[in-house]
């Protein structure tokens, strides 16, 4: 087992890494931007280690900057999280190259899998199930209008460097098809340095399901079951649940099994997520792959018991899983909202600044994992996740009845601050919610067809 | 199902209370002295009445201001948390007389398991193990030398009206019996205002095991496992676990088939504690039942799924339990940790204040249930209970590695402040406890061997 890790993450992710690290025994650093030196994480940890100014691309994306942290701290291997550098095969070889271990897949699976329309062909060709699009990236325009009036619209253009939600374009008709086409490939180009794209058919009303796995380097993988992650704001989950409610059991079993299958096909090691869409006849495709732990892997963790940072850092250290598909039991139900930062009242916009009041829900069967306390200043520069709140019960009633009352508990209070708890709310009491019938458009619907949801700046009881 | 309950307690349980009482539904109302009118469950809950000031006496313990507070808000049921009024056959007599439901076993069996030395007659005749001791309360001091020569020494004295810890003393020879009876029965005559007491054998390398039941008014009854509290000072236990380290698991079957067998004999119903003492030869004596949910309630609740207090009020309102012993499934370990304001370089004297920083631990697999928050005053009117902190884990191992991480996180601040939190993490890394070996001395002996623990008022990194 490793004797430090670094932590080369920040927030709400880079505490629960953390905790775990601190659970078994491993020295812990955090590497961390200025404008996080008085971070939870940072106070936390054993020891933490500035990496530089507040940008992301100046500290968090800073491949040689966290590297040269983790030679000088004398880590062994480095963790991580989600977002930034957790998907980035460069960043992998780079460590791989110091002698340090990185906690994820091989750089190479990265890079392949990272291609998301590579990884589309590769599941093809080992018989997951795809939606209708390209075999590969298109380089001519006319060429991929063609293929979608072949497909039928609407088709949604992928940027093959994007993924989770990021770099993508819905064409709902064959007239404003090369507008998007061009928007997405602009995009790609400057969001990602890589412009190529790649087309599948859009599935308006779907449901996204995903599958966590888990995998040595011995052969042997498991999946923990899914996660539904229907509930989006462009394209961004909001709310997160295990199981998957309203599907059959069989459908998710072999939605499991698809994703272990994919996952040795591909040499896969370590944690990671096989992203399916199900469509309205019920019937499942293959999106994505995320090579890395998920912000809602804690659904996945209340339903199983299974520390799932734990296994990552266990199975990076050489270990054989040490648990069988058969032991794997999931008992009950176990939903996440995320609470951020923003205005609903304001389309969303982020709502940072200096928390005066944060109190988090507690009680059985409850989780939250934030960085967030009183005092602490939300910046500007990093994402608006401030909190996950995970809520367990026997049975989905019980869970969703739970997250409410959580939700209800929950004071964020800051001049200037707003957050999306108010319309959490409201979500998971939406009857298509409630009844386990929503697709990915319920958000959308609601912010269309109800008036703008009132600002959450209001305590119940004031 | 119940409208409204009114919680007649305060501190971590009224709150823990009114959040299940939330998830049902259920409006909450939260009966409070002057000094908590803006405790964490005056603020959650959805309605606060006030009953009296500060002490006790005038307020938690005045039935009538209770009853009239349940009946002014059209509270249908009370909740009366733990001590307190919760074991008071009186409160629960006046509360029916009033209509109102008392969440707990019928008046006439809290009357009858009240009294220790019947409690202990009652299960003896209904063949659960009872140590060798008086059958009944003694009149005379000869009469209970004379027992407790012939039972041999050490003797424990304790009195009837006593319970949870409180009023006992322990005879180590003939030489000191008289004074520690006479100690013993004039302290009980003051406290509890009825001075009988009876006579056992005094165990003093022994394990402290209680067994969860819940019991509907249908005769049906289950048990939800052991709990081992032998970490205890002065007869108040610091911390709890399940399943009880190195018992063998067919002793402790055993024990929960007699705590099921005890509280069917007596017509019990509602959520009730059997409490035993597990001898060096692993042989278990029942030592006395609470007629009420107990401190360390969430340690069952970690490993079983069930939430006591959703049950606790299903079954007061009249349903039959909604499973059968074959149901409850425990998986894993968990363990309780109770963090009170006392200063342990004082000899554990009370240390309250105003709390300036108050943080929780959190993250995968562990719970906390506190009143406390930032600015909370903490009064010298009340028990030292701030927290408690409780961690689960596939294994004790686990459990125990997570519980000093969180221990290492908590952070309570305040002019004059302190906590036991560091002197909890010195139990839990003592050799005999890891090894699960020790016995309910573990502390005493702690105490008398090392040197006095350092005050707990320095941070780790600081």
């Amino acid at each position: 087992m490793f004797s430090s890790i670094l932590i080369a993450n920040r927030g709400e992710i880079a505490l629960r890494v953390a905790r775990t690290c601190h659970e078994l025994g491993i020295r812990t650093i955090v590497a961390h931007s200025t404008a996080d030196r008085d971070s939870a994480a940072v106070r936390f940890a054993d020891e933490a280690i500035q990496i530089g100014p507040a940008p992301a691309k100046d500290s968090y994306l800073n491949i040689p900057a966290l590297v040269e942290a983790a030679l000088a701290t004398g880590a062994e291997a480095v963790h991580p999280g989600y977002g930034f550098l957790s998907e980035d095969r460069y960043f992998a070889e780079v460590c791989e190259a110091a002698g340090l271990v990185f906690i994820g897949p091989p750089a190479e699976v990265i890079g392949r899998l990272g291609d998301k329309a590579q990884a589309r062909t590769i599941m093809s060709e080992v018989g997951l199930p795809v939606l209708p699009g390209s075999p590969e990236t298109l380089d001519s325009a006319a060429e991929a209008k063609a293929l979608a009036d072949s497909i039928g619209y609407p088709v949604i253009i992928k940027a093959a460097a994007g993924g989770g939600g990021r770099g993508m374009g819905i064409a709902r008709h064959g007239g404003e098809f090369m507008r998007v086409y061009g928007e997405t490939r602009a995009h790609a180009q400057a969001t990602f340095g890589d412009g190529r794209v790649y087309i599948e058919r859009f599935c308006e009303t779907a449901r996204h399901v995903e599958i966590q796995i888990l995998c040595d380097r011995y052969g042997n993988a498991v999946h923990l079951g899914e996660r539904d992650c229907s509930v989006q704001r462009r394209h961004q989950k909001l709310v997160e649940e295990t199981p998957a409610p309203g599907l059959p059991a069989e459908l998710t079993a072999e939605m499991g099994a698809a994703a272990v299958r994919g996952a040795l096909a591909t040499g896969y090691v370590g944690a990671g997520t096989f992203e399916f869409i199900v469509d309205q006849d019920g019937a499942f495709h293959f999106m994505e792959i995320n090579c890395r732990l998920q912000v809602e892997h804690p659904v996945t963790e209340m339903v199983t018991g299974i520390d799932l940072v734990r296994e990552q850092i266990a199975v990076a250290a050489g270990r054989p899983l040490s648990f069988t598909q058969r032991d794997v039991v999931r008992t009950g139900a176990a939903v996440e909202c995320r609470i951020n930062t923003e205005d609903p009242a304001r389309n969303f916009a982020p709502a940072p600044g200096t928390l005066t009041e944060f109190m988090v829900p507690g009680g059985p069967f409850t989780r939250v994992d934030t960085h967030g306390r009183p005092g602490w200043q939300v910046g500007p520069h990093y994402d608006s996740l401030l909190a996950k709140v995970i809520a367990w019960g026997p049975d989905r009633e019980q869970a969703l009845a739970r997250m409410d009352r959580c939700l209800a508990e929950m004071r964020v209070e800051g001049p200037r601050v707003h957050t999306n708890t108010a319309f959490l709310r409201e979500v998971l009491a939406h009857p298509l919610f409630q009844d386990g019938k929503h697709t990915t458009s319920l958000v959308d619907q609601m912010l269309t067809d109800g008036a703008p949801p009132e600002s959450p700046h209001h305590h119940d009881k004031e």
